[in-house]
């Protein structure tokens, strides 16, 4: 086979074979293909898209580069979840110990925030202790003793994927269905899990921006779950403005921790309890709806799911007590209050302006390897919908310096529309897709 | 500026500005912008397309990235020639001391042959001794002293063109009329003539294979060259069959020189007269058609013409003697007869396939830098339409050794196609595409 004949096919709308398929997935992973010849290959397929058959084709080939772990080979059923990602997206965080609470075991491995979206490794990285780098029997001990565990993206997982997404993001490809879904469920099918549960943000602050897109996303992925043999189902939830009240690291961690304890803010609250419904209803173990809500809502009243997230983080070496008590979590050395400039109802927050201002108080990282400040954030003291005047509470801003403080706040004002008509709220669940 | 910017905005169907252009094309030129986003972004030029004002951009760009030669500053009116190549394609090796001898000079750069069509530079270099290896300084000397001179392309002039062809051919994006016109008129504009005269090929052994594709790039060209000061025509001319009789580069530099007699083959003969007439209107050294070719056929019957080729040969370096002498060429060892199969009329000759045929017998190369053999190659006996018996002559081969002319002449007979009732031909010449 010759690279440029098959960037040929489908520069002319023709679709791949598997093995074509197979074949430049596995020369590019070993350099036999340079990165101009698949640049033009991927700039190819943005164009010209690849059928089901083609996605799910390209998805096991990433899946297959690498290292694979077949989680549920060792304990079953065993959940995995995804968020495409948004601005003060702390699900994660709360759904996996709350699903494990019920009895579902959850294998999770995650990555870290990149631009205005946060990440979850770093959000569990603000807990004293807590390591995230596990060998692949590390993983395994921690999740068959437990039935949890909370691990770092392994380099060995999906190798190809790592190389193509580092070239997509240089080459203008990343905005593909069929690359974006593939790069996901590629990472998922290498670790193994029975059910996936996955979360496609859409709206402003998300990275697929029409409904029509996300649902061709979820609709794609779920398609690839299917023939790929692992039971996927998908959300596509509300991310127009930023989810719950906190942004940042440490922030998010407690508003985690009080979504655990039933005290966290409504909309995040209600998502991640209904995300934690399906999975049981996915996995079987609860057997209606109403059977899942009891479930999830006993585990949070019973003290369980907060105490399974305390002994998750013990067993990866973190600091129980940090979940006990949030407030030992590290805080930032400025705080400083944020007002409502005018009287009305907040009628939208524009949540990426709201995350890229984060990132300039240090929560979030421009490029790839630098640090952040797990402390500094905001706290939303009201939300879209709600009704002030004049000097009201509007944003708390946790800042390492005071100069931060004062340099973020007209980005985040910014952020705000205002109306003098009440804003009505609709949906945070927009729908569900499930296999056909 | 960031390369991946300029990606994304042609990706997504928009024009580039000049500035834009510039910079991609300055930066790749010097290694800034590396050979994967370059691919990338000549993908989305093959998919979106340029405008005029953007493939005009595009070449100019390539035009500056190296040495210019401004000959026009020199000596004008000075001419020049491109073929976009064909099957037994001649007509610049007869073109341009036929017009040097009508008192018009040509300055021209010519490259080597790579696949199924060969190159005036191989074709020139079976005159022994002949250089085409000329200093900048060489070049100008021998233009201003005798109005004609026939060099290799120089890897000084459009250095951006060679770094982009090499990458366009391994990445599937050679195909695309604006990247084609900028590659061919960025060299022509780096040499700076004052008249461009183009021959686009259309048909089965030419690279456009349509009309529709064949008059777009002619046309694109020709608004190119409008647009930066270079007055150009394009004639769009047949390539069904192979062009003459010869086919390899001694053979055809013997049918160069017949030409120049007024005894070649009639097809290429009244191509190339009619070219020549054509360079002298566009100069203006003819008032009219008929003043056109009064001169061309003068230059032809007095010798003018042939003896123009001896000078220029001699100027070179070579040696003019097997000009006046075309016999002390030198030959091949083994010449064979292949005869026709059956009898009936020519009804088509495949030029693609006779091409790769001739590269067999060492007369082309399969890859660049590959030595070629000058004396081998074919002179059909027959062409389309004319009729013939079983066991009449069809094909002289002159090979290397006994086997590759056996070897080869399966594939010879698979070239032609017969017919019991006669065969018309059209005419060699489709259009002629002038400035607006």
């Amino acid at each position: 086979m010759q690279a440029v004949e098959l960037i040929r096919k489908k520069r002319d709308g023709n679709a791949l074979t598997t093995a074509e398929i197979n074949w430049l997935v596995e020369q590019y992973t070993h350099d036999h293909i340079p990165d101009y010849q698949m640049s033009a290959c991927l700039m190819a397929v943005y164009w010209r898209g690849m059928d089901a058959r083609e996605t799910s084709d390209l998805t096991l080939a990433m899946a297959h580069s690498g290292e694979e772990l077949y989680v549920r080979d060792s304990i079953s059923p065993v959940v995995d979840k995804h968020s495409t990602g948004g601005v003060g997206d702390k699900v994660t965080l709360a759904l996996a110990p709350l699903v494990a609470a019920c009895g579902v075991a959850v294998g999770k491995m995650t990555g870290r925030g990149l631009g205005h979206t946060g990440g979850t490794l770093d959000k569990l990285e603000s807990i004293q202790g807590f390591r995230t780098a596990l060998s692949r029997e590390e993983f395994m001990r921690v999740l068959t003793e437990h039935s949890i565990v909370l691990a770092g993206q392994s380099d060995d997982l999906a190798p190809a994927d790592g190389k193509m997404y580092a070239l997509r993001d240089v080459t203008g490809t990343i905005e593909s269905i069929a690359l974006i879904a593939a790069s996901i469920m590629s990472k998922k099918l290498a670790v193994g899990a029975s059910h996936l549960l996955l979360d496609v943000k859409v709206g402003s602050g998300a990275f697929m921006k029409t409904l029509e897109r996300a649902r061709e996303l979820a609709q794609t992925m779920v398609s690839i779950g299917q023939l790929a043999g692992l039971h996927t189902v998908a959300a596509i939830t509300a991310m127009d403005q930023p989810l719950g009240r906190a942004i940042g690291n440490a922030l998010e961690m407690i508003e985690a921790i009080a979504i655990l304890h039933g005290e966290g803010p409504p909309d995040v609250s209600e998502l991640c309890y209904h995300e934690a419904a399906e999975l049981l209803l996915m996995t079987g173990v609860a057997s209606n709806p109403a059977d899942a809500e009891e479930r999830v809502g006993q585990a949070v009243r019973s003290g369980a799911a907060v105490a399974k997230l305390a002994e998750v983080i013990a067993a990866q070496g973190g600091d129980p007590h940090q979940i006990e008590q949030p407030h030992l979590l590290a805080v930032a050395p400025v705080r400083s209050m944020l007002v409502a400039p005018c009287s009305g109802y907040i009628a939208a927050i524009e949540s990426e302006q709201m995350g890229l201002a984060s990132m300039y108080l240090g929560a979030g990282r421009f490029k790839k390897g630098e640090q952040i400040d797990h402390r500094t954030g905001f706290i939303l003291q009201a939300k879209v919908g709600d009704h002030g005047h004049v000097g009201d509470p509007l944003v708390k801003i946790h800042a390492r310096t005071e100069d931060e403080a004062e340099a973020v706040q007209e980005s985040l004002l910014a952020c705000y529309t205002w109306s003098d008509a009440p804003v009505l709220l609709g949906s945070m669940i927009y729908d569900i897709v499930r296999p056909l």
